[in-house]
């Protein structure tokens, strides 16, 4: 069966299952960030799209636990017509289109707690009669560390990349590198917001067993956030920290928003095209600090993690 | 004589004139600024394109003062060819531009002290051979309170207006309006950073006796700036505050950032055609915070000055 031919059921069911996974999953992340945590909750806000928008989400925010200052772990399942800002903007063609993810991001309170990012994805678009045109997964996952561990940093993308390899050997390495060339501030000369990690999009499925195979690997990336993120977070929870390291936390927090407000693409079309703003702003820093023409000292730690952020590495060595 | 075909001389000296203008005006308000502050000394970075592209600026900045917590009084005279960039973004048609400038942005320590903003921007465009083929006259002021004073804003307001009042009546209504519209966050429900003041933009001169005209509008702009702010600096730097005022502060410093970084123009374009960021960026305020979808207790101050925010109002009664 060709793809752009898909029965609306057979769709309907997938769509299904991964509707079903990122709930179970946003449920999975919740708890355990939770039972890390020891303090806080996830409070949750569901909300709906305005009227004759289809769809809604599930919106669930942590604030002033002992680790977590700040964080979203957050799901939607939306569809809708294809508008003309969708056209032009995401230069999407199509009658209607469907998507459904989990967006989340975790700002701890200590400055050596990094923060991270994750988002998995599924979007459709459709003809008039409802079968499917276009199809595809994006996603991935990156960390900004305000100080460079570097048996951190392989932890991570060693974790990251031992979800890819099985899909392909290829994939790291590509996606990596999409991932340091996305989350940069190309006003600071490239500086990128962290350490980076792994980012995909648009990635197409040839066929039914293809779908299969890449929702696999779509779920084999969910599955492997915690894995990749958590023992950081308990190597580093209880290092004792000063104002000196949450000034230079704030700065480094300062470029997390600039990124996020001028670059990324998700922020700036939810915003313009009202998504719902509450949502999509979770991703700002709590507390955050901007100085003029701030330098850290040269050899400093502060210096070492900008060096880290300005020079892109390699952190898996192994194959 | 034909306002396209002005010989270069002529429309050198103008630019001249203005150019010695807007370096005087800086001198003035950095010193204005100072004296008031009694504390904080304004810092001095000169800076020049780099090689290929003309001019440069001086961007003056003072921070931790006992008054002004941070802020930056800029000058530009920056020319050169025009690029595709702003051929497409600006629709901006001709051979070479020219622009000069002074752009202001004060943020007081004090929740009780207004923010401030203001700008006052001449830019020619012109043909091959140097003549001008168009040139117009920008700028503005407006006032980003935390607390809401009535007379304050009536000051502020009433003061603007008196410099624009000469030179048409219909000038502050229209101005007034267009910097409700522009200083807007329209990603939520149209909500103003602050209480306004006049925006305008593309002005132009009719002929040579227009342009002297517009000359001396745009300087009893710039003039007025120091009567129009430092009143209610002085009226209200002595009050006292404490944390929950402070808290205020930052979320409301959130949207000033949310603005200039998500809609402003100015900074966009900037960013985004290799301008100087540290310059640019210096209009950020020094600490910012940002919660899930805060909202603040009905009756409250607060509550009263969120809603000035959401629903202009008409702050000069008087004729």
């Amino acid at each position: 069966m060709e793809e752009t031919s898909l029965h609306k059921t057979e769709t309907k069911e997938f769509r299904g299952r991964w509707i079903e996974y990122v709930h179970n999953l946003q449920d999975h992340i919740c708890n355990e960030l939770e039972r890390i945590d020891g303090k806080a909750k996830f409070l949750e806000d569901k909300w709906e799209r305005e009227e004759g928008k289809g769809g809604g989400g599930r919106t669930r925010v942590i604030s002033n636990g002992s680790i977590f200052e700040k964080g979203g772990v957050n799901t939607s399942v939306v569809h809708g017509r294809v508008t003309d800002k969708m056209r032009s903007h995401l230069q999407m063609d199509g009658a209607t289109w469907f998507a459904c993810g989990l967006s989340l991001v975790i700002h701890p309170l200590s400055p050596f707690v990094p923060t991270t990012h994750a988002n998995w994805r599924y979007f459709e678009l459709h003809h008039e009669d409802g079968s499917v045109k276009d199809r595809w997964f994006g996603g991935g996952a990156d960390l900004t560390p305000y100080y460079l561990f570097e048996e951190d940093a392989k932890h991570f993308h060693q974790t990251l990349k031992n979800a890819l390899d099985p899909f392909g050997k290829d994939l790291y390495p590509l996606y990596k590198r999409q991932c340091d060339e996305y989350f940069s501030n190309k006003h600071r000369g490239n500086e990128m917001r962290g350490i980076g990690g792994i980012f995909y999009d648009h990635v197409r499925p040839a066929g039914e067993e293809d779908a299969e195979r890449l929702l696999s690997f779509q779920i084999a990336n969910g599955n492997c956030f915690t894995e990749a993120y958590l023992p950081i977070v308990n190597k580093r929870k209880d290092t004792q920290w000063n104002e000196k390291h949450k000034h230079w936390q704030e700065i480094r927090r300062g470029r997390y928003v600039e990124f996020n407000l001028i670059h990324d693409r998700g922020t700036i079309f939810g915003l313009k095209t009202n998504g719902r703003t509450e949502s999509i702003l979770m991703s700002l820093p709590p507390t955050v600090r901007f100085e003029y023409d701030y330098q850290p000292k040269e050899g400093s730690e502060e210096a070492k993690l900008l060096d880290a952020c300005l020079h892109p590495k390699e952190w898996c060595t192994d194959n």
